[in-house]
């Protein structure tokens, strides 16, 4: 059967003061009424109905979770006990997922994607899912390029269908420089890597028992130690001794087995407030504008307070200003991957 | 006798969001633990003593006045129904100080100057009030400019004294453009209006009938009301009466026996932010920082959270960025004119 694995451990620094670790990005009602979260979940029905849909976290999260999403049941969530990247909570999830079924075939999606075209996406993920049942293979999803991006990894793939809809992957490619970039959107053979994956269990647990097999051994030891009355304390013991490690880098660059489904779909990822800026409405002044502020002389700017305080912002270009009960961030737009640092100082000053 | 009349009916508007008209400048602690009020009160001390000052504010701050400087006496106040302008507010003091002593001298000070030599300031005063004494005259404080700055009015003088440290007033400049001031600095025979004056209060009287008689006419009126038992409303109707006017323009641009005493004391007008960034201890990038803020990248910048919630900036230039209470600020260093704009807005957007 097929499972989704909605991976939701973020940290919540990039959208700072808006998220924070207690109340993260899926988390977030950005552009709708309901979080990202909602958004993920609904999104996969009726293709992969409620009781087929996985979210994997970290332990400090589940509280906010249940109380923010009550409608989800509490036996949907994967906890890892602590952040350890994609590499382990796939792990986790692969784990999990066997014991409930030898077959299962897992789907696995980040929380925080803006995707508009249900329709399409589920199209897509069924090909994807399609091509594993038929070939037990490594599929990825690839974004065809918009412009020369320089915060994703892309994909080069084989232009030639291997079956309908999918290709195989030449090789995996880490973020790469403004050159280099524009010459991977020139060729025509690169696709932005995702982070959507599809195969079955069976075949990730084998991919990471090929290509990083400390983290396979720490795997075992959890599911063994699932099987047990009282797994909680064997579990943690096993993800402490578990290296961080994405699963692009531990399994992705180095399987001969990867393939791709170019997505059929409208996709962004919302990686900073400059999505959340492009996606907003705006004045005549190019400003986006929230809550009791006051704005003076400034163009292109998203300045939006969360609180009843006035925020008066005056003669500026391209920043964004963000006041809420958590704090303020003064940032131009084209630093805003900076916020992430800034919001981890924050974290060490309270600690 | 010589008494002080300190104007301290500011709004509060340039340092928004630190003074709001509740709690405005000359109630702030900048630069010392006195606020600038008591620093006005305490630097003309022995030369002008506590129960010869006096204090001009509108109705609506005396309270905030008696809370945050305990020590004055409520006797020293001398209340406006509302804001007129410099003009009023004057011919209103020395109305109140000719039923008292009908010789009465007049020193008036604005109280929210920065002037740190206070032995100077006062030799500088005793040469004013001696002047007024033998002369009559009608007698301002002038600053020996150091910039061509636009922000204040200029007085030119004759080079020669009048008497020792007295000169002749030439001509009063309204705001100058910056060709125009920089040419008033180059001919060395301008200086700037400080906004201090010292003069009898029947001196004073008299200029103002015969170059603003209406004001003059409801001065006495309200002369006349406060030898009743309940002047109050009548004070209130005459005051709804009158026009708002500058003494400068109501009255130094017209006389014809105005004298200036160049200040032989280092003197800054705390007009904006600027001041108060010149003025504060900054690290080795040239920012000011005070509270709980973390910068990143970021220059030559004022920053400064008086609440407990977190500031972050990152990759300004020369900008000011002030979170308290009452709300935020974000404003380029050069543009902190439009901050009383700002403030007003902000005002009305409350009411």
């Amino acid at each position: 059967m097929v499972y989704a694995v909605i991976m939701a451990g973020g940290k919540g620094t990039r959208f700072w003061p808006v998220s924070t670790p207690e109340r993260p990005k899926q988390l977030l009602r950005l552009f709708d009424e309901r979080t990202m979260i909602e958004q993920t979940v609904h999104r996969l029905e009726p293709f992969i109905p409620a009781d087929q849909q996985f979210i994997v976290t970290i332990e400090e999260q589940i509280e906010e979770f249940a109380r923010q999403v009550p409608d989800l049941d509490r036996n949907s969530f994967i906890t890892e006990p602590f952040a350890r990247n994609t590499g382990p909570a796939i792990g986790l999830s692969a784990v999990h997922l066997l014991k409930k079924d030898p077959d299962a075939i897992m789907v696995v999606l980040p929380a925080d994607h803006r995707i508009e075209d249900k329709e399409a996406f589920q199209a897509t993920l069924r090909t994807a899912v399609g091509f594993v049942e038929e070939s037990d293979g490594i599929v990825t999803i690839g974004i065809r390029p918009t412009r020369p991006e320089t915060g994703y990894g892309y994909i080069q793939y084989e232009r030639d269908d291997f079956r309908p809809g999918v290709h195989r992957v030449v090789t995996f490619a880490e973020k790469p420089n403004r050159e280099t970039a524009i010459r991977f959107i020139e060729t025509g053979e690169f696709l932005w890597n995702s982070g959507m994956f599809i195969w079955s269990a069976q075949r990730i647990l084998s991919e990471i028992e090929e290509h990083t097999p400390e983290l396979y051994a720490a795997l075992m030891e959890i599911s063994d130690a699932l099987d047990t009355d009282a797994p909680k304390e064997r579990v943690v013991r096993a993800y402490q001794s578990i290296k961080p490690i994405s699963i692009d880098y531990g399994v992705m660059e180095k399987t001969r087995n990867a393939y791709v489904v170019p997505a059929g779909f409208g996709w962004s990822d919302i990686g900073s407030w400059e999505e959340v800026y492009q996606m907003d409405t705006k004045d005549t002044s190019g400003n986006v504008r929230q809550g009791p502020v006051v704005i003076l002389d400034t163009q292109n700017s998203y300045v939006v307070s969360r609180t009843e305080l006035p925020l008066a912002v005056i003669g500026m270009k391209n920043v964004v200003v963000v006041h809420t009960e958590e704090g303020t961030l003064v940032c131009p737009r084209d630093r805003l991957q900076d916020v992430r640092e800034a919001a981890e100082l924050v974290q060490k000053r309270k600690h």
